[in-house]
């Protein structure tokens, strides 16, 4: 089997029906993909929906996609490749919070992810515990949200205290940021599932792109309701 | 310090403001407290609020509760200890799942919490996926939910697959069902946490209660609005 | 020590009467070896049964292989080098399943090990159960295998609904497809180990030879019997 | 919801046509199941397939079970309760091995459920790798299974060596057996997955009853081939 | 060897000349010890030293010091077993700190420990993270303290905040208090190492002892230096 | 987001007031952050203090601190980039120790943070336990200190053995060297968690500015108090 | 199958041959075995050999041998069930070591089997390394032995320390004493895997008899050499 | 503190006394260490022995020291660099046994060990047990050793095997050979440490020096006793 056959065999399951069916389009997660896939499946994409995402992608790939869709821009720091329709309405507001800036590629995968999916986010970054003040001076800014994205690595308490402070859900991401004991931020992830606040919920280390998703999903709800989901 | 003491200690905390603020009642967690706190626990938040709920209670600590309070029931599936005022409106539709019949007593504590919290709860149960059958005839029903709850021991394939059939938030609770490898719920966290589907967060193994109020707060979110959360 | 030795060494236990004993010839697992090693043993394996096939191979030892025995091929998918006899025949049927594309290449791993060793494999790629329709639609693919192999990664759930649509053995392989809290494959293996569905046991992370060649021995116990193998 | 509330919903998915479809009848796992429970779906599976099987039975349970259907037996090392009908052929050949005493139990459980899905099943018993004459005396015996189960705790190398003397497939059952760094039998699991040996595959952890249905698989296919399965 | 010996065989090493070389007296860990031996080892050191303490002390262990040493007193929260000098002087102060009530057993471990080694505790329990008003209400008494001790179980979150709030080291204990994923402490203990705050080290898993022991170290330091230590 | 805003970004939380308020300047954890954002940072953190320090820094970026701040330093064994007011008093006394010459990195990372913070510290290296008469012969030294920092990586018993030498609190810095079953120093972690001497906490994996931060707060506290702090 | 042919079948690889291969007569894992199969066992092994030993035993399980062999001693503490023949020599010098006193019952199992095997063995009990002067007064006697056996808890320090004071091989048995972190003897195990100190080896958690028997291979081979071995 | 610095704090207790003490002469550890760290102490050991030996050595760390010591030898398998006194006499016999090929890097560093401190080391390698015959048919050999080495990664049954073949000590070596769930050696530590067979003791994975070393010390036990040692 050689690349061309594989990524044949790839668009063979490819969804593009899932957006009618979900209100959200496909995207791409590019780490470990070939040029080759990323370039075919972008412009198929595109075409389909008129506007394309693909998220974890390295310099290297956006340059591939780049000379088949030279419109495709590129954000070194979410990792995002992007082609995104003008003026898309952004409804109601999502609070995407970081317990540090080491934490801020995560946030711009789940903000730029909700944004793309056509919600409002605010970002509140570099309000750790360890400075309690610095997120209680925000606090109307999360009282405005209809759902919060909690993002801290190390100890991962941020999404704690954020529970004790809202009415709204809380989806909380672990980051892979810290060494030694933190593990690769599975330190952080068992932190935010044994929260004891309540009104949170957890996704996989370092996943901005489906905190993004699930906020958007509630945000759709409280904005528009079950009957316009 | 005897137990008087640290009852009243316990006390001095009770936040009988939790209502106003996040529009949810305080609710106890009966494990591992004895006798006479929750005794004064259950009688000074019925006060307070009308109503009281307990979760994780021993047949002897209802025991406790109902000598204090003799209108409190009990639930020997979901171990809940409860007050519940009468003709509460259930709004919106929370979807319980579960893989297998062993799961039933954590899906119970979800359903329950959901509708002492106001939400109307249907409950699917015994979908597990090696007869995904079971599973596809009751789409409809998954379909009416704001809210999917998915609750899988073992192996926990359960929130995946339901993952790709809705297009609303599903949240879902490894079970302590199993054995061996299943290392007391870790493996189906794990299975959880690394879902391929989108729209997915997890709780902790067992967190039957903190389902249902995440549960509850997206589906007053998709019924009221922020405006009316 | 030098290398030479150490491959005189490797060679007084090189297994030539493997073929007969067990109906599998030896396969060289390249991953880590030199390549004057690699030369001598594909030589001598080639010399004994007139073909040769050996896994994970990197481009650089299929260069080092290819040297010294021209016909030799690469498939840069699989890692497999090979030199195969013409015009085998292929017996029943293995069906490989995999969960993503990011699957394929085990995939292809175990469906090259089972046509080496004589058996037709038929691919389904890319039916992970975030998407069921999608391995529904083979339902009657599925059926025709006298044995299934089940690839996945992150959640690996892909097995536990196959287990359920068939009633002959799948193979489960877990893959390091995944992140964070997949644990590059470990999340998945321990999904498969805990399946609540019959009729499925595990291999290691990765490890498409090895499913491949129990596939095949349960492959030919169904097309010949015992007194045939 | 009630105790007999949770039957019945139990029993909404009681699965009654499986046997037909797979091949085999539903077998119960008693374990943690109540007593109420179990003797409502004895009684109906009884009914419907006219014998009936339950594992991971507790002595009160068979208890339960008895008072309601008589004929009912009980194998306090298996901890199987099963009715069975009488004259039951038994085809083709597995042989069940253990490498001590203390894991005979998990072999009874898979041994008599072979034999209750129509397998020939042979003891081999207590020939663990530390005295390797004692398996290799019974060379004979392995080479006439169409598939092995093997079954180990501690550093369950059993499988390992079984691998090198067959040339059927084998099934590996890690058990719970040691103490200390066994950790509860995850690390004779480990050993079974990294086998060196091929054609070794691998089940829960005491999950004899898993191993004797896979085996009965492949015994079927040896003996009846697909068309007959 | 019968237990009257190895009661001898302890004694030959027990410590009556730490008090001088460290300034802390020996204190007895109870767990697991049987009566004779605890029995035996309260009278000397309480000869020795005028007074003595045990940790982790069962009630029938009480009984049976109680026997022999009349004045002995227990404490059913904290376990301890003491014969205390009168109108010992406490110096300093030690602020110890528990996220919920659950925590407070150890919590009063550390608090007595470090009373009975003569330091001043102030108690500030039920102040976790997930209401943080009420810990930001006690930072007076947090800032009057030498030494925090900060205990958590579940998320472990607490000692991260309190870090950022006060000047001084803070002394974290986790706490065994939790389920599933809090993994018996282990959770906590990982939170509480990777903690983003500056100040913070950490003991172990529900060691009040250890962490009152330490506090009173520094305790001391403060208020009389290290030339009276 | 480009790089200048994520700068902006993380400087909004910059904390300036940190040094009244905790007696400690802030001090930048380089590793992992981009070079203009460390061009900045310390520009400003020199501008405020008169001087700057910051740890886990890589050679290149050295480079980029020094072509806008020239006086910078930089030592590559503790990899610690530093601009220092002259002539500072250092008080106290601080004994640095570590088991092998590996774990030197993380001592003068330790030793040079106290430093920085005005403590007196006392290099006291290569005493691992294996060969205790080093350590021993070294007692008068410790006996100075007002608290001990043990550094070690592969078993890392050289913190119990401190603990039992001396009657001030010892901080435990657990290493990552080793391999193998030193899991990257998680094995030396829990070692020194689990400590049977009193008096010793512990701080993360190779994190010898931690040690160094609490080790000069109880320096401190020890020779001016806390009225002094 | 019944209790009976259970026995039967596991005394089918009775190896009453042993002591003359290996010198060592076989000895009974009594934990976890029947009363009956202890009976028969014990009765066979002892007419074969004149004296048995049995491990691990229950005092229950001593009353079931001694009723069939009255004999039969039991020594609480190490919980060792013997018929020993009377005057056996005892050759050589192992020291067998403990950090507690909480230890004493695996080094007793560890001491019993060594002179059961007949080996000298010196206990030297208590010297942990957090009070290094009580190991160091000992060093005499550990200079007399051929081989030592360290066997410590908690973090299991004591193997290092020894391995450096004598120029014999160390056995280090981890034990599960201890709590929390501990990890119930895996956390003593890694510190002895990682051991810094040269001629440490290591085996299961609580093993004792198993260090008491290489104790003894490598005492009579000091003693006796290989010849007579 | 520069490089030359930290060399000399190495140095101050460097270990020139150690042969006399204990009968082996320091060896270096040379991965992570620089180049003019072991230049120096390779002159400094070679000058106070007349020979020297570095395990774990680079190729660019060869040629470093081999630029100040020209006879220096290095061997690209075992990674040894070693300057040996002619004509050495080998006492004894030590057997060390690999189960594949991959693991011979290991067994070189064992067995070259063992020759430098004066065994003699007959190699056995390949001899797996998944082709136990490999094994059987060298069991004369084994049975001439004063020891064994055991050596191998994946699921490490070897030495359970040994261990039931032979009455000598077995130590046994875990190596990091393998993938996916053989956690880089952890996999067949815990095999080792469970093994059913007597006489097994074991070292950390790839800890082929640590084995050659004590099976040095046994193997002059038996060859000279005690009182030579």
């Amino acid at each position: 089997m050689n690349a061309e056959n594989r990524a044949d065999m790839g668009f063979a399951n490819l969804d593009l029906d899932r957006k009618r069916r979900s209100g959200f389009a496909e995207v791409v997660f590019c780490q470990g993909k070939d040029d080759h896939f990323l370039q075919d499946i972008f412009k198929r994409l595109c075409e389909a929906n008129g506007e394309v995402m693909g998220t974890r992608a390295a310099p290297s790939q956006y340059q591939a996609v780049q000379s088949v869709l030279p419109e495709a821009t590129y954000d070194s720091v979410s990792r995002i490749i992007k082609i995104e329709k003008k003026d898309k309405p952004r409804i109601g507001n999502i609070a995407v919070c970081t317990a540090g800036t080491a934490d801020i590629p995560v946030a711009e995968e789940a903000a730029q992810t909700a944004e793309f999916f056509g919600s409002y986010a605010e970002r509140i970054y570099d309000v750790g515990v360890s400075g309690i003040h610095r997120l209680l001076s925000r606090t109307d800014a999360l009282n405005r949200a209809n759902c919060i994205i909690a993002i801290a690595g190390m100890e991962g308490a941020l999404a704690s205290v954020i529970g004790g402070l809202v009415s709204v859900p809380v989806i909380a991401v672990p980051t892979s940021v810290g060494y030694g004991a933190s593990l690769h931020g599975l330190s952080a992830l068992l932190t935010m599932i044994n929260s004891c606040a309540n009104g949170i919920s957890v996704v996989n280390i370092d996943n901005g792109y489906g905190a993004g998703y699930i906020a958007t999903q509630i945000n759709r709800l409280a904005e528009k309701g079950k009957t316009n989901g």
